[in-house]
C-alpha cells in the first residue's frame, strides 16, 4: 500500500466573495477535488469508476469552518475513508493552510455506490477492483 | 410577525453536472440564497446588516441528499431559525421540488455574527434592530 | 407573437468576490439563465429541446464590463435572437440594473444545433417544431 | 526575462454539467487562473498588485469553443500578453488538451488599472514596479 499524499493547490480569485475569503460553499468543492486526487493516486480513478458504469454520489456533506483561506492561499487537504462496507463510505477532511499552517476546515462526506440509473449497487461481489481499492485504504489517511 | 413564504426558484442549468442532476455542492448555496432572502422578507436586508457593520459568517454547514434535483426543476426552500441568543444563530433548511413535491435534501447552517474584522460580537445590546428581528423569528419556519 | 419579458433576477452572496462586485464569469451564466427563460416563455422550454435529443452548445460567448452589480441587486437581461438560420443562432444581451436604471454589460453568445453526441444537425426539416420557435423570433428583443 | 511555462491543472467534476463536458463559463474561469499563475511566474503575484492598491478589473472577456474539454482531463492555458500601454491591457489565450493535444477554446480579456474605487489610473509614473513587468512581457506567450 503506497503512501498518499494531501491534494493541494492555491485558492482561485473567483472562490472569494465579498467577505474578502473563500466562500464557504467552495470547500465542498475542494473534499470532491481531494477525493478524485485520492483515487487517482490509489490506482482508481473516477473515470475507471464511471467506466465499469458506476457511480458514487454524495449522500451527505458537512463542512465546520475554521480559519478562512484567502485568495491565492495555498492549502492542503488531508483525508481519510472512516467507513467502507462496500455497499456505504464516509470520508473525512482536513484543509490546512500551506502558508499560516492554521486548520482552515474539516468536514465529512458520505456516498453510497448505484449503477447509471442511480440504484444502489454492493460493490464486492460485482465490482471487486473497486471493492479492493476502497477496502484496502480503509482507515488510511494521506501523509505528508 | 408577518408570514414568510419559502424562497422559490429553477434549476439552473450550469448548476447540473455530468450525473444530470444538481452538483452537491450547490445545496449549499441554495441554504445562502434562502437566508437572504427570509431576512428580507423579515425586514432586515442582509446589505443592511453590513451597513450596521455586522457579517454573519457560517460557522458549519451540512446538507443530506434525498431526491436530486434536475435542470429547471422548481424548487422552495423551507426555513427554520433553529437557536439564536444574540451571539449564535442556527438555521435549518428543507429542500422541497414544486414538480414532484418530493423532499430533495436537508440541511442546516451555524452562523455568528462579526465586526469587520471577524472579530465576534454580541448583536443584543450593540445591534438591537438585529437582535430584535433575529429574536423574532426564532422558533419560526417558513410557511406557504 | 407573444411579447417576451426580460429574465430578471437578484444578485446572488456567491456570485460576488473580493472585489466586492459581480465576478465577471457570471454574467456568462446570467445569459444562460436568460436564455432558457426565454426558451421557456417562447413555449419550447429547454428540457423539450432535448428530449427531442437536441442539444445546443455555445460555439463562443462575449460580454463587455461596463457598470458591475453588487450584491442583491436586481437586475434584468434584455435579448434579442440576432441571426438564425435553422443551423446557427446568435443572440445578443444587455444587462440592466432594475435599482439604478444602468446598463451593465452587453454580450453575445453564438450556438449551433447538435445530436445527442455532438453533432451538427439543421434544425429546418428534422425538428421544425424547434427550428419554427427560432425563427418566429428571429430579429425579436425581450421587452418590458 | 525568464520563459513562463503554460498553467495546467485538471477538469474538476464541478466543472462539468449535464452534456458531460465543462460548462462554457468555466473557460472564463480557467483564463484568470492562468493570468494569476501568469503574474506569479512574472515576479508580481496579484496580491502584491492589490497590495499596493491596485486592481485589474475585466473590461471584456470572449471565449470561442472548440472542442471540449470533459472531466478530469488535463488541459493547459497558453497566453500572450497582447497590448499593454500602462492603461490597458489584452490577453490571449489557448487552452489545449494534455491528453489529447487537441486545442479546445481560444479567447481573449481586456483590463484597465483601478484604484480601490474602481477609478482608472496609469500605471507608468505612479506603479513602476507594475507597468514594467507587464511592459516587459508585452508579447510575450507562454512556451513549454
Amino acid at each position: 500500500m503506497k503512501i498518499i499524499t494531501p491534494y493541494e493547490r492555491k485558492v482561485f480569485y473567483y472562490e472569494t466573495d465579498k467577505m474578502n475569503v473563500v466562500h464557504h460553499s467552495n470547500y465542498i468543492r475542494m473534499f470532491e477535488e481531494a477525493r478524485i486526487d485520492f483515487l487517482e493516486k490509489a490506482g482508481m480513478p473516477f473515470e475507471d469508476i464511471e467506466k465499469f458504469g458506476v457511480m458514487v454520489p454524495v449522500l451527505s456533506a458537512e463542512c465546520h469552518y475554521i480559519s478562512p483561506l484567502v485568495f491565492d492561499e495555498k492549502f492542503a487537504v488531508y483525508q481519510k475513508i472512516e467507513k467502507f462496507n462496500g455497499v456505504r463510505l464516509e470520508i473525512s477532511y482536513r484543509i490546512v493552510s500551506r502558508d499560516s499552517g492554521k486548520l482552515c476546515a474539516v468536514g465529512k462526506t458520505s456516498h453510497c455506490f448505484t449503477d447509471m440509473n442511480m440504484k444502489p449497487i454492493r460493490t464486492k461481489g460485482k465490482y471487486p477492483e473497486i471493492y479492493s481499492v476502497f477496502n484496502k485504504y480503509t482507515g488510511y489517511e494521506t501523509e505528508d
